[in-house]
């Protein structure tokens, strides 16, 4: 079947931070795109950098096989090249400058009839000011954070939820036997996901999200009050960007170091040592960093994958463009774009409650 | 906060083959009955073995502390004891007969008030029937199979599919080695959730469900059209109640043993065989069995089980008898107890499509 | 360094059944070829199929890299194909002949100095008698089986291991909640390894194995004693070539199925009826198969294969041919090459009357 | 069989910190003890604190039931008990007193015969201590950094190792999208062996371990000559206690916070910065931390413990007091106590040469 919509070439692109089941979308756009489309496939290395410089590859039948599996990208990918507002690499940040003129340009040479961009909330952002610029492009959700507006679930979530969850499992054990007070900081900037769904998972006692910010004495209370329960240790799970009442000159003057630069897991430690000095518990603290977004993705976030991959397809095959594709409920349906910028997604309060019945 | 409801002693049984996730649910119903709704919590032991034979016990706060990661179900379950149609263990089966007012007479006689039920339509069906004798009763949908009636997805089944998929991953390797076809039986036998959605998170390259029979040439082709592609394996998934048309007679002999029992692995061990002859291709048969129900649950499944046990406690608290908790989209509902004896919930079409494009 | 030994071009070869660790010992051979001993490295497709027919590719930094995680042999491997028996595929095996000419003419023809064989007793034998036509030949031991003679262990043993542990841990539970015998089958066709150990680490109740024959009495015995005890469930690891005695028979006739193909799971299934049998148990059988040798390796067996494919460039390097590199104790050492013909290394007997300090 | 030595009761303490295993040598203690050896077992609770405060309580065969594969310790440990210098919790350590004598007086007031200790260098040197003062003292050795003398690995260190080598998988699929350096520090304060055993699994590209101290300008090399290899990123994986050369300062300036503290993460968060500073590539840090040393033990280590917790139980019953059990080669044989006092078990080197192949 030839498409009806005329498109022959594909281009796709992961842009952001690494995300368990990059590749199965890629994957899955790459094989229908050549099997139910009869489309030919690009990748665009490295996110917009590719786009920009022009660094554009064939994909192939056998470039995909086998990678559904693979954790990471296999066309690359970048936090930092912005067509609006492009740097190279070792500039000064002053020397930013619009080359968004370029991207067209390479767009075109490269004879691509749309652009299937994978990303979060910067990446589609961009990919949202492109299709002003007259690219037809569509995108796909992606966030370990899950905070992405229109979509109910982001693949990749899920597999961090499971590395989370299974690490929460570890530190009980050491809880358990030493009889501590465990604080584990999650990913989560601007939303709670992460630490709230793997905290549940886990059996986190206490759970601090940036959405709801709690001050030092309810979450020592919590500590003690399981204490007086005949539990002799508890477990904290708290997001990266948790606010603690009270608690935000201490936390701010944390964040930088001798160098300069901002420290790793500023809340974590701030909260450790406070629980500490406030309860005489025994307190550690665990920073989960980097391993929650790499690796092999959940049987689960494969097939979210695939599912979102195909949808961007069939979105292609109908000139749906300027769309994202989103699960909403069961089905995979298509969404205007340009909602992704309108917010971020926090978490859902009623399930928040829920772990409140856990922590007493 | 006293109940409203007036409820204050809850009974839970487990109902059915083991399933990831029982010991979630169990510590939901629990937790949140002592703490939110200030009830009491039994125990009903081996399903409804144990309201049979009045074996009820207390369940406190510690017998559930520390069990939401553990597989099975600490209060155990059985396949077979049926209220309305109850033979004793070892008896003729012709011997059946109604003890169901002996499940309301323990029933009354442990001065329960309601009935949390988890469990498979078996299990709920009977939980149905003892609505009607007057027993208040909530149901809480659990399979691996994910074929119940009226809810999205059942917790256990995201394990078990996480088990097909990293099964499927372990035969690839072996697969592509030696060039051979592996054929991979899952359970299902009525419906082909478990091998399709594993299948599609394992990369599996043919896919046979109940609901969608094929004939053998079909999948021979499939698996010759990969070899023609410069594939030389093949990964076949097979729900163990699949169907091959034109094999029904092949599939109905190899059934019983010489022991006059039906046999484990039908249809793998058939379809493995008809493949080598019809195509040539060296074939090795796995038959998944009874590893796909046991052991830890996700963080999805421990997550969509502790919903579901507050949502049961819920629908304790505001008198919603004959109800069973259901998910929706992303909402935890309450749907008539009734539904699960309306049908099976068979895959979705358009799911399976997918994996047809995967399938050549 | 140029090689002292002044070997240049290495070939390497998998042989027999996939088994975890493959690819990192080939990683570990071309990595230490290239950059210590600055030769080259070709890979030999299929095992002895590649050297009888003349498949040899080069392999580079790029072809290894990458593939320290992945389960199987990216240059492919045969059961089959044997030089001094060779039947082409789907001939009458009356047709074999000795082609091992070929292959010594292959080899030349390729120039290469050395074979590096990764493989089992046979792959290995087939090797020592190559050794004795000219073909300097180096040695790795391979089985998941553990049973190669002249090394305390073999890689991907472990990996087994760990899979039949994780196996048995999921039918814990579904023991326990149902009250119920659970039979698991494990390879191992003439030593118990791969039972014994992951056994032990599953806490197996009962294990029996290919060297310690027992009867059903004693099998039993230890099912009821274990109830007794007020265990209601009893997990029974078998070996596939685990004898029972007095059920010779019963095991022969259960061998051949209506097609006349020699069935999988034969004592497993023999074992699950008798049990059910005998002490009247609700019995159910699991056969792993083949999710046993495929798949990612665990960190040990990444380690020794690494370990090994060092050793074996280390002999190639000294010149030392005609021996495989073994693991004694903590150190890699190398051995003669035909110490594998001499025998099966059955299991140590002390580890396993440990384990019936476990079964009562 | 009655105990030829007499032995009627067992004690068994686990000190130190949490290691994976350490239930699975409480087990196989009481199980031999009960069954082999027809004894009783008690559990010293929380390590020495439990001894000189008589906290001691019976170990039945239900106790150490189901407990082989869950992580921690059921009888509670401490880091601080110290029989020859306790401090009560939260008293000023300056109040460190000897008291040995309530240790001696609880164990002969608990009419116990031996003292079971299962710990690392600090504990079993405890143990030595109080054998000079007449208890009966069996040693298991105990560490997840496998740096004890007298044994060729400690239970614990499979299980960890793994764990580091599945956190390098996750990271080098970040790194490789990415285009970094990523940098994992791992537990280890005075041996190497877990960042060079887990950093080999991992594949990891540049290891630093207290042994072996490297100067800046030799990393920074290693990672731009993979750069030079088309390489464009690299994984660092660096011990706690490893030294920079020429960085001590900068290292020990970092090592205290604004709370007057020790932080977390001094050595990889340094090496982070430096190499980002000296190489210009983006670098991201990673602490693992405690999900090192909590959890579920692999199969090998169950295995070993279970061996250790059996020979140790041998000992005993031979009356070979003052003894550790170790592991020497394959076998599990006995050695003098005092060998844990008398060093570290530094890496061996010949196992750091081979990693060095792989950083070029």
């Amino acid at each position: 079947m030839a498409p009806r919509s005329g498109i022959k070439r594909i281009g796709v692109l992961t842009g952001g931070g690494d995300c368990p089941g990059l590749n199965a979308v890629i994957r899955a756009v790459v094989k229908t795109g050549l099997i139910e489309h009869h489309c030919e496939a690009y990748g665009i290395l490295d996110g917009y950098e590719g786009l920009i410089n022009d660094r554009i590859v064939p994909l192939g039948y056998e470039d995909v096989s086998g990678i559904l599996a693979v954790g990471g990208t296999i066309i690359g990918t970048s936090n930092t090249a912005h067509p609006f507002e492009y740097v190279r690499e070792g500039e000064d940040p002053s020397t930013a400058r619009d080359v968004s003129e370029r991207c067209v340009k390479n767009f075109e040479k490269a004879r691509l009839d749309v652009l299937v961009c994978i990303g979060g909330d910067g990446s589609l952002s961009i990919a949202h000011q492109l299709a002003q610029k007259g690219i037809p492009v569509v995108g796909v959700p992606k966030t370990i954070d899950n905070d992405l507006y229109g979509t109910d679930v982001t693949f990749g979530f899920d597999t961090a939820v499971q590395i989370v969850s299974d690490a929460v499992d570890r530190l009980h054990t050491t809880a358990m036997s030493h009889h501590r007070a465990m604080v584990i900081e999650t990913m989560g900037r601007y939303a709670g996901w992460l630490a709230l769904v793997g905290g549940m998972a886990g059996g986190g006692d206490v759970i601090l999200i940036p959405e709801i910010p709690y001050g030092m004495e309810r979450v020592c209370e919590a500590v003690e009050e399981r204490s007086r329960l005949g539990k002799r240790f508890s477990i904290i799970v708290v997001s990266e960007g948790a606010k603690i009442k009270g608690e935000e000159e201490v936390l701010a003057s944390t964040r930088l170091d001798e160098f300069g630069h901002v420290q790793l897991g500023g809340i974590g430690q701030v909260l450790g040592k406070l629980i500490e000095k406030k309860t005489g518990y025994d307190t550690r603290v665990t920073v989960l960093g980097h391993i929650q977004r790499g690796g092999k993705p959940t049987a689960h976030d494969r097939v979210l994958a695939t599912r979102y991959g195909v949808a961007a397809m069939d979105a292609v095959h109908c000139g749906h463009y300027g769309t994202m594709v989103a699960l909403q409920g069961k089905e995979v349906v298509e969404v205007p774009l340009k909602v992704v910028s309108e917010g971020i997604k926090v978490v859902d309060e009623r399930l928040y409650e829920i772990t409140k019945t856990f922590w007493g």
